[in-house]
Parts: structure tokens; C-alpha cells; sequence
């Protein structure tokens, strides 16, 4: 994930020993690390403040840029994320914030001096109202939360940190702009046969997703997951769905639930998962989205993609194919991430304002 | 170019299937990715934009700063051009509008986790308003402004690219800041002997502007063209040149022109280019600018050049020398370059409001 | 300090003759380079300046917004430093200003095609209103300056620059923090006994702190210069402070005057400073501040660090303790350094507005 072997160290112990505060229906100077974080009650608020500001953007609405005027946010990308970065820096803008980074990337500054991330993340404290981290140890966006804690007690200021994704741990901003996007496009999360596609053992975003769509306590929802064998969901989460009366199915054939998917969520399969190319060969086909397999899922499906997609979705050419059917709607769920982002900033920074 | 061999793929294929709009009059929500895009009304509602905005900026004007208030310009340098950059940026902060990047440069980030161009486009296209793209590959201006048209078929937004550059393709803005320049400091571009110097085959700026002063239709106008025979300004500009009643003196001395020079437009001749080093001796000394061959250029010439200089400057005492002499304007033409791309940004966002 | 070489060139020669003009109670269109433009009644105005920011950023006083509205920031930091970046970036943008950066970050751009840093900053100069400029180079910023003053001479426009560090040269916002820090902290300069620990000789941080000190000429204050043999305070500095009635005591035990500090002012020594690992051995644990030597400095003693910190704060357990005690004031100290540069470009760009 990066070329910086300084950065790269095992996962930060503050991940098991910081815990964030749950949302509980307030928003304001709470750090933003977790899907844990999030109730029913707080999806609700978050995905109504979505809708509003969605709807006044795109009227021009300039009463938003006075919401996050005067206010700052940190930009620490200690990894690359063009989407994320462009996504919350775009959120803070058009909110009337202004954004910070270091102009050589972070990681040519402070990371090359030797300095550990609490001492950065509280310098970008001083100066900033949040800080958005993207880094590559599991784990980040808790320590970053932990020193931001200690800072606050010594300086006349609530800086908050909001993750962009830490390794191959939680991105939950994702994972809002996922469930926003269902909820979205199908009207209700209720009665939805959502289907999991790709390596569902090591993928952030489904994991991430699939904590959320429980903690929403959906009635009839079922899940399924697609994945092969060795690249199932882990056991824990699939526990917990079921403890939390989400139905699950899980299959290593699509075509077991295509054609009654209301919801294709699709990610990426990487090769070097698998013993041997052969075992790679045999099961590949199955988690390849092309035009020919889209036209057997139902009419008012939706497909989805977290993006960047690769090969998982073929080639160029299977690109503008998929893209010219109205079914799929990832680039729309790109622009809601960028709008369930201002929302989340909005309630972050200044809770009354949305 | 650029380091990254990943992004230096052959000329994008669009080039030749997208044909951009021409802008007759009418600026808003268009891609400006080629000088072929603008005819000579459009030059002249454009320059007279451009020194409107100059004069208001030089008055510290606070109304510019509503010109583009609330809208969003993503930067994507695929490869650096601190000069067009930082331009770029000062004229849409100036018109009061907002720019987004990728915190550690988009060299590292989408492209590196191997996403294509059209992909990365779409991202920003949903974040932003306007796009500029600086990219190593010929045609790749085109090929964004295809895929913002499929994406803008699908959300509720016009997202346009203009083009900062793609490789030995075009540069748009530098040639409309070049011939604003021109016209700013003669007063007129009829019956101007414009001098052009250097690598006339490969030279980018050199095409774009001799194509942009023959669309601009000048009565009386004479281009010479000053190259070694192996760098020749190429056949089809020539015609096209031609065509438009554009005199053309070529030649490889530039003593048979210096003396009736108004305009000297000095570009750089690369070493490389020559089969080897003898061939390049003989021939550099007539391409190499000094104080003391300015001194042989007529009084009330100009000496433009599109920056950054090197050797064809000759050395650090040589640039000191040149700058101190009233003729060289090449600091007001970076200068103009911003408020030309102020101009074309404000016409492209909110025709109206200049 | 930097992976570039083609940067890193003898230290300019523009630091010999190109001299800064005074302060002299007028900050407006002044290049700030050098502690030696400063007197007391400069700095008065500064910190009176800092503390009103100070009180009304806390405040959320939208006022501040005003001061440099219009205004564009260009940041030019050929090497990285997250810390100053991102503090001077944050203090613009809280001034209302905008902020100006390559995308590519500088290193990759214009010295990589090999333009020098005058025409790079001339570049900058056209298109913004102030530059902060770090650099490798000695004596960069003075040859900024130089190049600046010849461009404000030609386009209708007065940009300065700011120094956010040259190599082991000036870092002259670093003092002006350091010094404001320890006089809002202690209530005045006059009879404090300030101990400067670690390499005196080759410490930029410490040099120009002390310079600053006795350009304040306080009374009755002390310098305890506490630095092993071979890293002592430069002689010159040393007879500076005592022509302006200083007091210096140097040793090489902090534990003469640790008792009696009333800062302590603590920087790192690098092992490749010594001839041996014996000659670093034996010197070591003076220099290293940890939980259990702070204990030992007086109930009201502060202790300050330019940052970032490494082993000579110890382990990374070692700082958590460092921070939870009251006495450590390097977090305060970063904050005031946002408020610092606020004050000192909102002098630079609108002096009666603060």
C-alpha cells in the first residue's frame, strides 16, 4: 500500500485500548473513527442532513458556505487516495472551509524526519478544527484521537479527527456513503436482497458495510455474500449480522442470487490471494462484472462499486458498457460520498447549522 | 517529461473521435482543450475580458471574488508545471472560487494504484466544477472532456475540462496568453513582423501560436520562422498559415530578421534533437539569446519567451542582463497569463458576470 | 535535510549582499528574512499584534477574515516541513487569504526542469501577493528577495517573502515564536534565566533565538548556554549578546544551572556530530530531557522544543510523561506559532488593519 517502510510498522495499540464515543444523537466534537459509533437514530440524522445539503448544493444554495466558515481542516494523506482526498477537501470547500495540507505530501515531511504520528497529529491540531487521516497502520485514526484528546486538555481548542481509512482496518466514511446510497436509490433499506461481491475475507469496505447495514436494524433484509472458499466473510461479523436478525447467504456462485439481487455491491478479487494461478483461474469468472452479466440481474437493480475498479469490471470496453446502463450507479455514489461528507463536517463542526 | 512510465502510453485515441465545441460567442460550460476551438470574435470578447479583470484586480476590486464563489476547480498534474499550476490556482482563488488536489500530488495516488484516466476524471468531475488537466499524453484533454460528457449524461451537473498541457499535444491557455500579449504590448496584431526562434518542429507553444494569430485573421502580419533545417516549423502549419493569408519568412539565420523584428518569441532548442554534437555547435549561437544580440533587435521590439529559460538564455549574468532591458516582457507575459486564465475561467463558470 | 542534490548548491551569494531593510515600525511590503531587521519596539508591535489574533481566532471573531481577503499566499517549500507548511498555511487561511501550491509539491517541478530560484519566485511573484519560501540553501530567501524587488519594478505589484527557513541558515518565525512564547509565558524577559541546551553550534533554532533575545535588550536576564565542548555556542554570537549586556554562562552540565532555570529551552544533538560513539556515550545523558529530569527544574519553570523531537525527549513513553507535566509548554509554543505568522502577514500584507 506504500512505498514508505518507516510507516508501515504492525497495528497501533491504541486501536484496542481507545475507545471513540458512541454518536448517541450528537454529533458535534466527537472524532469520527468507527461504524461502531453509529445507531439507527444517528444514521438517520446523518443521511436527513445528506438529503438537505445534497439539495441545496445543487440549487447553489450559498447559505452553505457560511456552515464551516472560518473553520479549518488538516489534510494528513500519509497514503494516496485521490477519491477520498479530492472528496473531503471538495466537502470542506463547499462548505466556506478552507483546507490545509503540507505541500510536499506528508509523507516527505515529518514521517521522513523520524517523527511519530501523535506528535503530527497534534501539530496539525494546533492549527486546524479537524483533521482528516489517511494512513496505512491499522489502528491510526485511534491513536490520532488519542493524542487530539490529550492536546485539547492543553490548548483552548476541540480539534477532532475524522479517518479517511487506516490500512486494511475501517474507512467508515465509506461505508455512510454505501448505506447512504442503498437507502438512497432503493427507498428504504427494509426488504432488500443485497449481494456482497469479491474477497469479502479481506475487503475493508464490505466488512465496514456490513456492520452498518446491522446496526441499522433493517426488517427482512438479506445478505448475500459471494465470495470464494478461501475469501469468505470472517466469522465474527457474520455472527454478528445474525445476532442482529439480518439474513445471511453465503455462496461462491453469483448465479445463486443474481437474479433476485435488488442490490449488486461489487469489489475487486486480487490474484496473489490465491496458492496458485490455477486456483485463481477456476473461480475468476464468477467475480467478473461485464455487460453480458448485468443483463441477467433484475431491472431495478442497482450495481455498485467503492472505486478505483480494475479488472473485476473487464476491460475498457466492459467499462462503457456498464457505464451506459442505468443500473449502474457508481459515479452517483461517489458524488453522495462527497455529500455524506459535508453532512458528516457540517454535524462534526458546527451540529445546529444542519 | 515525467518520471512515471506507467502514464506515458501513446496518444489517446480520442483525439481523433472527440471533436470539441467551438466556442462562437459563447463560453459557458464549454471544455477549451484546443486553440482551434476559438475564432477571432471569441479571442477579442475574451482579451477584452482578460483586461477588464486586470484592471479590476489591480484595483484590489472585491467583486471579482463573486465571480466564482462557490465553485470548485480540481488541479490534476499528472505531471508538474509549477508555473501553469500555481497560475491556474491564483486566477480561480482570485475570482473567489476554490481549488482541490490530491494532498501528495495525483502522481501517487490513482494512477499508481493503476485507475485510468476516465475513471479519475469522473471522480473529480463529481467533486468539481472545472477541471484542469496538465498529463503527459497526447490527447488526453480529449479524452477527459469524452468521458465529463458521458458522466455529466448522469448527475445533475456540467463539469468542464480545460486543458493545462497534454504532452507534446497543446497547451490552449499559454497560446492565448501568448498572442494577449502581442496585442496588449503592440497595441495591434495587423502589420506586426512576429519572429519566432528555436525548435519550430516539436515546439508546442510555437504550433498552438502561430495557429491562434492565423484564426485571429491579421491584415499585414508577417511570421518569420527561425530554425535550424532539421526543425522546421511543420508543412501542414505552414499551408494552414498560408491559407489564412499569413506572410511567412522561414529561415535559419536570424540576422535575416532581427533587425525587422517587432516581436521576438524565443523558445528553446534541445541538444538532443541533433544527430550529434557537431551538428548542434554549429547551429547554436543563432538560437541563443544575449544582451548584446537584444541590443541589434529594433528599439520598440519585444522579446517574449513562455518560460522556464534555460541555456537559450545563456548564463545567470546573461538573464540579468536581459531582464534589465524595457523590451524583454516575458515577466508581464506570465503575468497576463494569469489574468487570461481568470478571463477564461470566469467565462467558462458564469458567462454573465464579465 | 533533503534527497534532492540538485538543490543543495553552496549557500547563495546573495546573503552577503543583498541586505533586508529594518523593520523599523513599519511592517507593510517588507521582506521578512532575518532576526537583524528586528528591535524591540519591532517585536512589541508583533507580540501586541499576536495576542490580539490570539484572542479573537479564539473568539471565532470573523473580523480576522477581512485582513486578507484578496490576498494569495504562494507556498514554495523545496524541502518539507509539515510543521511551518502547514502553521503558515493556517495562518493565511484564517486571515482570509488564500493559499498557492504547487500540486506536484516544488521539488518535482520547476528544479526538476532545471529553472533556478530566481525566475521560480518571479513566477510565484506574478501570481501572488506573499511568499513563504524554505529552501535548502543558505541565503536562499535573501536572493528571493533580491529577485522580487527586481520583478516589483517591472509589473504594477509588490510581493515580498516571508522565510520559513533556509538550510542551517535564518528560520526567522521559529524565533519570533520562541520568543513571544517565553515572554506571554513568564509575564516579561527581564531577569529570566533562559537555558539553551543541546548543539549550540549548530543549532539554526538557538542561534537566532539568542540574537532576538538581545535585540530585546532585557535586563537582568540571563543565557545559560549548556552544549558539550565541541558543540558550543559560535564565539561571534557569544560576544553579540554580551555587547548588549546579556549575561552568558556556558557549560557543559545542565546540572548547574538546571536549579535555577526559568526556561529551559531544549534542542537535539546528532550523534554524527562526534568523532566516536565513545565521545556521543559519554555526553549523552545530559542532553537527553526525560520525566525524571524535569523533576528537578523549578515548580514554575517552563520547558520548550522547537519540534519535531526524537531520542533527545527519549521513548516515546518518555514524552507522555514530558506532556502530562504543566511545565511543558511545546504544544502552547506550536499554537502561538500559527498566531505569530498571523500577526506577522496581516503587518506584512494591511499593516492598519491590526
Amino acid at each position: 500500500m506504500t512505498e514508505d517502510a518507516t510507516v508501515t510498522a504492525g497495528p497501533s495499540p491504541h486501536r484496542h485500548t481507545f475507545a471513540p464515543a458512541k454518536i448517541a444523537g450528537k454529533f458535534q466534537g466527537k472524532h469520527i473513527i468507527s461504524v461502531d459509533q453509529f445507531a439507527k437514530d444517528d444514521l438517520e440524522i446523518l443521511f436527513d442532513a445528506t438529503k438537505s445539503i445534497r439539495k441545496r448544493s445543487r440549487q447553489h444554495d450559498r447559505g452553505l458556505t457560511e456552515i464551516a466558515a472560518g473553520r479549518v481542516m488538516a489534510s494528513l494523506f500519509y497514503e494516496s487516495s485521490t477519491r477520498t482526498d479530492m472528496s473531503f477537501q471538495a466537502a470542506m470547500r463547499r462548505l466556506g472551509g478552507d483546507v490545509i495540507a503540507a505541500s510536499n505530501g506528508v509523507r516527505f515531511s515529518s514521517v521522513y524526519k523520524g517523527e511519530n504520528l501523535a506528535d503530527t497529529v497534534r501539530a496539525a491540531g494546533c492549527y486546524a478544527d479537524v483533521i482528516v487521516l489517511r494512513h496505512p497502520q491499522v489502528g491510526s485514526s485511534y491513536e490520532a484521537a488519542y493524542f487530539l484528546d490529550k492536546l485539547n486538555q492543553r490548548i483552548d481548542k476541540r480539534t477532532v479527527v475524522v479517518s479517511g481509512g487506516d490500512g486494511v482496518g475501517e474507512h467508515p466514511t465509506q461505508a455512510l456513503l454505501d448505506l447512504f446510497t442503498i437507502i438512497d436509490s432503493k427507498g428504504a433499506l427494509d426488504h432488500q436482497s443485497i449481494t456482497l461481491v469479491g474477497d469479502l475475507k479481506n475487503g475493508r469496505t464490505v466488512h465496514s458495510l456490513s456492520k452498518l447495514i446491522a446496526y441499522y436494524r433493517p426488517k427482512g433484509t438479506r445478505l448475500n455474500m459471494v465470495a470464494p472458499e478461501t475469501l469468505r466473510m470472517p466469522e465474527s461479523i457474520i455472527a454478528m449480522l445474525t445476532d442482529l436478525d439480518v439474513e445471511i447467504h453465503e455462496t461462491e456462485a453469483l448465479d445463486d442470487v443474481l437474479g433476485e439481487s435488488d442490490v449488486l455491491y461489487w469489489t475487486r478479487i486480487q490474484e496473489e490471494r490465491f496458492a496458485n494461478k490455477e486456483a485463481y483461474d477456476a473461480i475468476k469468472d464468477h467475480f467478473i462484472m461485464v455487460p453480458e452479466l448485468l443483463d441477467q440481474a433484475p431491472k431495478n437493480a442497482v450495481l455498485m462499486h467503492p472505486l478505483p475498479r480494475k479488472h473485476e469490471m473487464g476491460t475498457v470496453e466492459d467499462h462503457e458498457g456498464l457505464d451506459a446502463d442505468p443500473r449502474s450507479i457508481y459515479f452517483e455514489q461517489m458524488e453522495n460520498g462527497m455529500f455524506v461528507r459535508m453532512a458528516l463536517l457540517a454535524k462534526v463542526l458546527r451540529e445546529a447549522y444542519v
